[in-house]
């Protein structure tokens, strides 16, 4: 009898396990047909292979304060690896104390998103690196300044020969922004939710189980999917119904600025979700501080529907599992201003 | 005969190499009756053990902007540790892009000043360390604002408690400051004149070696000894003749705002030497962009003496030789923020 009824329990209990098994399968294949895992290698960039010489010198420029006019913003500053890779503010601020127009985004996993910027105006990440250096109210440089500032510097001058050895004169606005995008494909964070998508069932708990299972039925992946969830299609914010002018700014219309097509008004490309419980404040606008409220207006405005608290817990659980694993960054020493290297200037233009 | 001629030119040679080790140890000798090289274990601070949480949560702290009132400008944006542990600006640019007054000192090895600030006027680094966070020209915060960011952050909460292991509610002001020392203690960098003074007689070329005699003979020593090469005691600036108003402003009167004695107008603590090579611009002021000119300018002012071409080489050279290794720093990942975390303002009180 006794012998019997444990035999019966042990039944019971691989019963229960298969059956959960099975429901993890179900859901990771349900997952797949919608998302890729981070990749366990640099992804290829078009026109510009990557080499250890190349990300050595993208992180030094990534780092580097003198990239900017004043001395005092480099990439980092906005794009913060300490922070999630990004500043932590509405809008950031800039060159003069001005205020940018759009909140920054993260760098990281960057390198998977189909264009750069919320309008999706660069093309990839050698283009958006040409950008904010440029930009009056952010870095308020020029590539000739920039130049300058590099030729002056013995050292990284030997570093771009190193990482464009076939070229002549390697010290150019393009390599800089090439040897930048090399390190940036470098800034990619493996997170639970791939493991889970690699195979690992215990990967995600019971909570992100069922908010993943939610964000896939209630249609959230439509938008959000690739290896980015997210960042690689572009969609009207206010689809449904438009969100208050506090979080929808009505003076930025968003992609309608880049095609100055009516169809592209308010057009944003879908934020990429990875590392999202770390880059508070959310929207273009930067006006929403909780991820529960953002969630919840992506309910209402993109899908008609009005998430109860529950839904929106799992599925901020779940987004809780796509926090991922920065990699180590060894905080460069930069090369020395010379007698030639020009000075930084903090004036207004 | 020819055996004869070998032993004499033999005889000759270890003379000669006889002489110059003579001539390395003599030197040795006189530097080290105004120099100690850099130790090679952390030094210890009063009041403050340190331990390896205690480096972490300091480094932590070194490194979040959100310390500052904005969420722009974090310790290590003025003593940045990738260009020479300083900013490499006549002054900082800080909170609401207002300039700061004095030209920011390196961190590398400020441990070893006897007192900090350019008038001396905080006794330790973490007397130090509590004041640009509430100044405002620099990080505009608050204690009160830094505590409820820093309690906003469980992650935080944890590291304070292992770093003050015996204290009830260790997410203090004082302890914000204590764990940046304990930081900053570390942040040495032995240099090849180190490894002169330690017994290498090869750490310092001919240049430099001569250089060393020159920096002895002519008195700049007087000043200019220690650990530090300086930062150990207080001096006129101009103290044989004043130089002009450009190199020194009329308006900043050095220790005399500390001390309020005349005999305190325009002293200013002895630069620390070390790296100095790293860290243009020059002088309190940070008008002097090169190292030729601040070394003629010492000269005249403090010494009398119209150094010549070739004096000044070989003290510059002498200088680079005090150019050391930074310490490898991974840079942090930092808590994230929580509904909790006051929210970053640019705006100006």
């Amino acid at each position: 009898m006794r012998v019997f009824r444990q035999t019966a329990l042990a039944t019971v209990s691989v019963v229960a396990i298969a059956t959960s098994a099975t429901a993890d399968e179900a859901l990771r294949e349900e997952a797949l047909d919608m998302f890729s895992p981070v990749p366990s290698t640099i992804p290829a960039m078009t026109d510009n292979p990557i080499t250890p010489a190349k990300i050595d010198l993208g992180k030094a420029l990534f780092f580097d304060p003198r990239m900017s006019a004043s001395g005092v913003f480099s990439c980092n500053s906005c794009h913060n690896l300490a922070t999630g890779g990004d500043d932590n503010m509405p809008t950031s601020i800039g060159h003069g104390w001005q205020k940018g127009p759009r909140n920054s985004p993260t760098v990281l996993n960057a390198v998977f998103n189909e264009a750069q910027f919320w309008d999706g105006r660069a093309e990839d990440l050698k283009a958006q690196a040409k950008g904010p250096v440029q930009a009056g109210v952010e870095m308020a440089n020029t590539p000739d300044n920039v130049i300058a500032t590099l030729n002056s510097m013995p050292q990284y001058v030997d570093w771009f020969k190193a990482s464009f050895p076939e070229e002549a004169d390697p010290v150019t606005f393009d390599n800089f922004a090439k040897a930048i995008e090399a390190y940036e494909a470098t800034l990619t964070t493996p997170a639970p939710f791939d493991a889970f998508l690699n195979g690992d069932d215990a990967a995600l708990d019971e909570a992100q189980k069922e908010g993943l299972a939610i964000f896939l039925d209630k249609g959230c992946a439509s938008c959000h999917n690739g290896v980015n969830l997210g960042g690689n299609g572009y969609f009207p914010f206010g689809l449904i119904e438009k969100p208050g002018a506090d979080v929808l700014p009505p003076d930025d219309r968003g992609r309608f600025q880049v095609t100055e097509t009516a169809d592209d008004s308010y057009v944003f490309r879908a934020a990429p979700l990875r590392n999202i419980a770390l880059t508070a404040p959310y929207f273009h606008s930067g006006k929403v501080w909780d991820l529960e409220v953002a969630v919840a207006i992506m309910g209402t405005s993109q899908l008609g529907t009005e998430l109860n608290e529950e839904e929106i817990d799992s599925i901020v659980a779940f987004l809780g599992a796509l926090t991922g694993e920065v990699p180590e960054v060894s905080y460069p020493v930069l090369p020395a201003e010379t007698s030639g290297t020009p000075r930084p200037t903090g004036e207004v233009q």
